[in-house]
């Protein structure tokens, strides 16, 4: 099956917001085996919109619209559908009831605009939304489909989960089995060369690899297309123990979605240790990379942004001379953080950061980007120096995915 | 002028990112008063790129591009382009010597493969790559243009500033004018009721009015497109008078990028002010909130991830007995942290977040989404309930953005 995912909203085309539901949604196709190959955005506009839409029908067996559900003027994706395929609107009864119990379990009066978000397309499914006030709908016609999906993200994921997933299951006779490897330490074209010529093997096997570059890792993804109830086994197996033999300690991670955060709080968690952090200019970032982790709890003691040097001096123990001598983007601050950090949570291991994040506060000596960052354990302390460019947020972002990167190297077997 | 982005990225289509590059250049094209209808993206695939190619020719003037630049094979914008209007690729000396610049500065050595980034169509303005490996390039013809920029986003921002900007300023005879304003605390549709009126206006005013809801707030655009040197303010301010005549407080910033953050570390920095933050649901966002605004070294003193209750009780002063009887998602805990973190810290302000964010943990009486704020200050300390829907994600994000908020609210004149 051929999808394609058409995004209305001018915020998009104004860039306010990053097309997130486009991303999800392509996510699902890729675990689901179908193919997307094309993802149009257009805005609030009925003739663009009915253009965009018409040309992605033509080219694919699905549609799926992100957008334009709400109750404005501005709202129109349902309209624009019916328009297509010549349908009348009709109002949809329970979703006016849905409406009116909705707003009145807020205490809030519901406007007449909001009344639009009842109305359909003739003779399509409604797929109700249990977040939100705008139902989506399922518009079906001569073996094609039309999935209208609202824009914000998590209504548009609930209601992906509840409805459209049983929908399209049901409709399917193949499964695209993955796998997923997470590489960090090696650069793109390296790994490449490294692996090229199973990249290139995929014309003449089931199995197909592909690479690729997140901004955070590589991620590699071992694909073979499967009959509903085949076994995948025997045709991923031989290749993932390759790429293991080949890249060892590089891939850090199995599973699509995981990350360096995943790994470490299923480690720590598996050994009862724990984990207490001591930031500077991440300020925060590491304790919620953390944090957004289920099951945090049992790993993270407590975390301390120490931004101000009084409170490195105060809450961690760094000794004022230090400061002063070295200054607090230093080695031997990163240092006295981390163990600070360790000896008042009693946690198994600490990390800390300090650096320069800029756009300002840089010198000859330490530059912008000038970043130190620390374990400490029981046994020692690692401390590492990082020299990066690019924006304050890249800069506090690479610099927390590398002090978790420094803990998942310590607390290797 | 009307452009169109086509972004090329298998990544993309497997939804592994986020299309952020789309995000910054529509928004570029907001800001600089260009127009843009469409945005595409398509994967790593020739004869496609290709199609996706000729169809933004038609329909705009300039096709700005975004990926496909690396060393890999499937890196094949430049080529893509030079079939598509019949040009040669040609090797771009400065490139080739730019290139063996970077690997030896590294220590490492350049495989034959990162050639292919100094090899460009023929009669192209190459564009240098401060911040990487792949120059861009501008392909002209029959009064039409083609931008050919890198994937990763630091090194496209960056082209983009020091190359397209004086490029495409060379050539525009108009200017946009925008004023942006940020509404918190009033429903979308409340908010377009309000305004209905001067949104309706514009087809008869050259100043128009538009809104967007971010997921964080909503924001309202006046815009008039001038010629280059004429002044706005006649048209824009009268505008903008009546929108603060009618919306008073609920307008918390204005600029395209300004955030709650922004505001918060812009007043208290102003006033001498500082804040200590104690965090435990949010795990350090909101202190990372703060850290991300430039000079918030001025403002924060220090953040507390109390994740643990034994944190709560050492770090904090928060009452045992307290954390008995009312649990550590409870009113009482949330004041105590917010009190506490302001008396270590000796701040102005502390902010406190306390609940449960799922997927597990949840209870009929605490149910997921279930979180408390507090904002304690000299005076007295506010506490503020919260119930939320969806992710983890969301309701971690959410208890940040309504913790500064409340400290909005609180430190208002």
């Amino acid at each position: 099956m051929i999808a394609e995912i058409v995004s209305i909203g001018t915020e998009l085309l104004m860039g306010q917001i990053a097309n997130t539901d486009a991303q999800y949604l392509a996510s699902q196709f890729c675990a689901l085996g179908i193919d997307g190959y094309h993802q149009s955005v257009v805005g609030d506009n009925a003739a663009r919109a009915k253009a965009v839409l018409a040309q992605a029908l033509e080219r694919s067996d699905l549609v799926i619209t992100s957008g334009g559900l709400g109750p404005t003027l501005d709202d129109m994706t349902k309209e624009i559908v019916a328009d297509l395929w010549g349908l009348p609107m009709v109002e949809h009864e329970p979703s006016v009831r849905a409406l009116e119990t909705f707003f009145s379990r807020l205490g809030r009066s519901m406007t007449p605009n909001n009344l639009r978000q009842a109305q359909f397309p003739a003779g399509c499914t409604v797929l109700p939304n249990a977040r939100g006030t705008a139902p989506g709908c399922i518009v079906e016609r001569d073996g094609k489909a039309i999935i209208i999906l609202p824009g914000p993200p998590h209504e548009l994921q609930g209601m992906w989960e509840d409805s459209v997933l049983p929908w399209l299951e049901a409709r399917s006779d193949s499964v695209l089995h993955c796998r997923w490897l997470h590489v960090l330490g090696i650069g793109e074209s390296d790994l490449e060369t490294q692996l090229r010529d199973l990249i290139d093997a995929q014309d003449h096997m089931r199995a197909s690899l592909a690479m690729y570059a997140t901004g955070k890792d590589i991620l590699l993804r071992l694909a073979v297309k499967c009959a509903k109830g085949e076994d995948p086994t025997p045709e991923i197996e031989p290749l993932a123990e390759e790429i293991y033999r080949r890249l060892g300690a590089h891939i850090y991670a199995e599973g699509m979605h995981a990350s360096l955060a995943d790994v470490i709080v299923g480690r720590l968690a598996g050994r009862g240790q724990t984990l207490s952090v001591a930031e500077s200019c991440t300020g925060g970032m590491v304790a919620s990379m953390i944090v957004g982790v289920p099951g945090a709890s049992d790993v993270l003691i407590e975390g301390h942004v120490t931004y101000a040097n009084q409170a490195k001096v105060r809450v961690l123990g760094v000794r004022e001379e230090d400061l002063a001598a070295h200054g607090a983007v230093s080695e031997v601050v990163a240092r006295q953080m981390a163990e600070g950090a360790r000896a008042v949570s009693g946690s198994t291991y600490a990390l800390s950061t300090t650096g320069i994040a800029g756009p300002g506060g840089g010198t000859p000596e330490k530059p912008v980007g000038l970043v130190y960052i620390a374990c400490a354990s029981e046994r020692c302390t690692a401390v590492r120096e990082l020299r990066m460019s690019g924006s304050r947020e890249r800069i506090r972002t690479r610099s927390a995915l590398s002090a978790l990167d420094l803990l998942r190297e310590v607390t290797k077997d």
